[in-house]
């Protein structure tokens, strides 16, 4: 029974590996001026590499893990890797696909070269000899090993936490070498509150009176109250408050405080501390968490954007709305950052009230983003929007029309992504989408489309000025709290915006409510009026106004009538705001000096 | 010049005064059992007290706070007091009007009876065998110092954070002593959250080798890097993470790292943390952080409803947006059950950016907030809403006239509180007003009313059902995202729902948009189309149906013709849906079986 468990949907049985990693006779150089004269890796792999060797996903593990990732080592094992729940067969990283390979990190302590290894020049443990590592010495060694596997290109690396940092410097350091970037819960550095936590942690280590400057392996005692209380402060700020909270609220068992009792947080905290212990060297934690401290792009590179200049890779960047270790706007901001460099990038923050922790533990939707990311098994999210109308086909029709091919594109309300797949099939154009809905956004990147989870009403200050040909929104404008702005930071980004607008002003509302007393329902306006998204109604003339007093000028109008024969007499009479069910637009700043062409055409 | 400047809007010189408390002869007992047998207190007073005795403002400090809150004891004196935004001429504090008291708690260091002072018993230092505390012994003890003052009430108590809770228990514990309490960032006892940030940082005190069971006094060295480790821990909890990435972000300074560079983070914590050894006992730390950690009203009273049975004050309870040692969710608790119990309670939560030590830096709002809630002077904020018009008073008077003398009532969207006050005068109704601005909700509290600032479409989950009378949307229904669930809302926790509604469709509406094709703009729906804050517009027909589809009742509809002879004529038609400008109406859930009277009638 316990082995049917193991087995349903689990790789099984794994067994780690090690090899010696053979190097030039001056050693490994290391970043800050380190040599190591000696290089150990400790890794596991699942699934199998397929004949060309391009199904390779490398799994970048976070601060405390290591190269068990999935299945067990020993049929006994109590628990499989740490990341059991993401891969294996039809999971998100689909082993009966993909060839997974992990390594313990250097400087780590569970098999890879690290200061509790023994220094062949020495024949002791490192200790406080350890050379300074950084993330692109921690990239380097993962680079090394799979030349040891025969393997030369990652189809996808993946990470979260430090191993999203690691994510980043793969496809920064190895650009010609990784085709996919999956980022998690991660930054292009620790925040300041990061930063003063583990200043805090390290300090506490470093105190110990047990710590011997480093050098403690062959001492009756190690640091372990200084680790043991690092871990504490660690593992608060792995958790969401709310979790802390549900999981434990105020509640007390039996144990040290004045009534014989101590808070079950407090326990809890004592009991991961002492697991950590257990599996974990404090220089280890050290060297793994200054390397995570010093990991700065900006530092590093100036900007960000000289950071991805030589990026190929295509990113995913994933934040979880809950953690505050890594909030989900330093996602944003790498996101942002790539996009603006002009690469392949798609961004997502998911609801996840676990914390940082969450990408661990609560992974149905990061399952299926990542699926629909990875190049060879699709999202299992079905559509749940219906086939377009004949209207809805005119509009795409439309729009298709108006791009020029090759062009730069915003799809603003992208929906499951079907617009961006015309356009891309009919004009080859590049761009991409955003959309506010999770299941559109997993559906749009399926499709291979880059696409940003966001509001539009949040503005598009991701989005640097002039970055598009054309700004789409598609029966989105009417859906926004703020036209007036949302249209202001089209024209921004975007040379052209191109705007289908459901007209109000059709015959058939103004019949409604001029004659019925009812707010109008319609196929363009299909919703009751208490819970419409359109919380804008506007008439074609309104629009008009509206696009002169946000300094536009209109470079094209079309009416497009309803399917009943007033609105075609209306529209051939060019009573557009009559007639027309949608209006099609193109705008320009009238800044840009494009012209005006006002006048109404039809279609 | 430097006088000059401690003189302007400043207590200026102030002397802090110690007093002997007279204790019985079996000594003071505590609540956990401990006794003291002498009890000295150290506090500091402001202004001038009244002939009646009737203007004090007693102010609670927080965790590491003392009683010297404004002016400066000495000219000399780099700083003034902790407080000194807050208590002063014309300040929101006005010591030009009241008698500010303040005393350094019991278990402190400055000056109050405390782990450091002198055991009579022993002639030694307590240390070890000083006695637990509580908040309720903390309180005691500012009231036995009231009583040496010759004071009988407190016309308010404030606090923030630890003081927070020493005024929720003043008003428990001393329900006829006091009129107004004032909870700032404060909660019914610390989330698990920050319970683990209190125990790890207890645990690094009690874990330095210099500690010494706490008898450290008559040592070389007490447990300094311990509590210094603490502070380092609690100040990082004190500061909003975007605060700390404003002020330090990833900045080196010369320091200790490899590169001879430390985060200027990291010290920035060392001296704020070095200051602090030199002010504050850990043993102090350990008391107060305990007495802090084991407040809990639930535990306590078995349920907050049951905790504030008995209090009689008036409660302003302020949460600081980006507080997350205290989160304004736990403000919002606070008042939530503060309201269920029936009692007189304002509730805030204010935009903060700097975390929880927001109340001690970033003010103004929190003045004015103040200022308003005080007896007897005003806050400056001045009325930016226009007189009502003509129709405006109108509506105002049928909501007066709808309304039972002495009933319940709820104001949705209560502006500046008019309506409160005209329905206090005219009908001496008790309730409260909710709006989501806090310029009204200043000018609210200004008025004498109870508000919480809150968003209608986020919920009353904080109101119990059927707890009022009667609840109002005047001319706001339009304005939520989810019309259906606001009245679905309204009727839970209401008998009866009063709703005055523009009326989309009023003839001079239908004309606009059937004839000219434009949106239209009228005295009730006077925004343009894409600024407008009305996203839900509405018939009377339309509102009707929406009501049969909530399932609500009818009681009563009016409709109110705007100033036109169309609208009249219609209106006297029985055309309503016509010439109505606004439709006033009463309803009630169909369950209620209230029945139902779904004719029109006209004023």
């Amino acid at each position: 029974m316990t082995e049917e468990k193991h087995n349903n949907n689990s790789v099984g049985i794994v067994e780690a590996q090690t090899v010696q990693i053979p190097l030039p006779d001056e050693g490994l150089k290391l970043r800050k001026g380190g040599v190591l004269h000696e290089l150990t890796v400790l890794y596991e792999t699942y699934g199998v590499l397929s004949p060309d060797r391009d199904n390779v996903v490398y799994v970048c593990h976070a601060l405390t893990g290591d190269a068990h990732v999935a299945g067990r080592n020993d049929p006994s094992d109590a628990k499989p890797g740490w990341w059991e729940e993401m891969i294996g067969p039809c999971k998100g990283i689909d082993t009966d696909y993909y060839f997974v390979v992990c390594a313990n990190i250097l400087g780590g302590c569970t098999g890879t070269t690290g200061p509790s290894s023994i220094n062949p020049e020495t024949g002791k443990q490192y200790g406080s000899s350890f050379p300074e590592i950084t993330v692109a010495d921690v990239v380097r060694v993962q680079k090394l090993l799979l030349e040891q596997l025969g393997i030369e290109r990652l189809a996808v690396v993946i990470g979260g936490s430090f191993g999203g940092m690691q994510v980043i410097q793969w496809g920064i350091q190895y650009q010609d070498l990784v085709d996919r970037c999956i980022c998690i819960a991660a930054g292009a550095s620790l925040s300041a509150q990061a930063l003063a936590f583990d200043v805090v942690a390290r300090d506490a280590i470093v105190s110990d009176p047990n710590w011997a400057d480093g050098d403690y392996y062959n001492n009756d005692a190690g640091p372990e109250w200084g680790l043991s209380h690092a871990r504490k402060i660690g593992h608060i700020t792995y958790l969401s408050p709310e979790s802390l909270q549900e999981k434990f609220g105020r509640e007390t068992k039996g144990g040290v405080d004045a009534d014989g009792q101590c808070f079950q947080v407090e326990s809890y905290l004592k009991y991961q501390a002492e697991k950590f212990i257990e599996r974990f060297d404090a220089n280890s934690y050290l060297c793994i968490t200054q390397a995570m401290g010093s990991f700065d792009l900006i530092k590093e590179f100036g900007s960000l954007a000289a950071a991805f200049e030589n990026v190929r890779a295509k990113f995913l960047i994933i934040g979880l709305s809950s953690d505050w270790l890594f909030p989900p706007e330093q996602s944003t901001e790498l996101a942002a950052a790539l996009l603006r460099s002009g690469k392949h990038v798609s961004c997502c923050t998911l609801k996840a009230p676990y914390g940082h922790d969450a990408f661990l533990i609560d992974i149905q939707n990061l399952s299926e983003t990542v699926k629909a990311f990875l190049p060879w098994v699709g999202s299992d999210k079905v559509s749940v929007t219906n086939e377009p109308g004949a209207l809805g086909k005119t509009k795409f029709r439309m729009i298709v029309d108006a791009v020029q091919p090759k062009s730069r594109i915003l799809d603003l309300g992208c929906g499951e992504g079907d617009l961006l797949s015309l356009l891309l099939t009919a004009k080859q154009t590049v761009g991409f989408g955003v959309d506010i809905d999770l299941n559109n956004v997993i559906r749009t990147i399926d499709k291979g489309h880059d696409v940003f989870r966001g509001d539009l009403d949040e503005g598009l200050s991701i989005i640097a000025d002039d970055s598009y040909d054309y700004a789409i929104l598609s029966s989105t404008l009417q859906e926004v709290r703020n036209p007036k702005s949302v249209l202001g930071e089209m024209v921004r980004v975007a040379r052209e915006g191109i705007i289908v607008f459901p007209n109000f002003g059709n015959w058939r509302n103004r019949v409604t409510l001029g004659f019925k007393g009812r707010m109008p329902k319609s196929d363009a306006l299909p919703h009751e009026w208490y819970e419409t998204p359109n919380i804008h109604l506007a008439t074609k003339a309104d629009i008009v106004d509206l696009f002169d007093k946000a300094d536009l000028d209109v470079l094209d109008m079309v009416c497009l009538p309803g399917n009943n024969v007033l609105d075609r007499l209306f529209v051939s009479l060019k009573r557009c705001n009559l007639g027309a069910e949608y209006i099609f637009t193109r705008v320009a700043s009238r800044k840009s000096g494009v012209g005006v062409q006002n006048t109404c055409r039809s279609e």
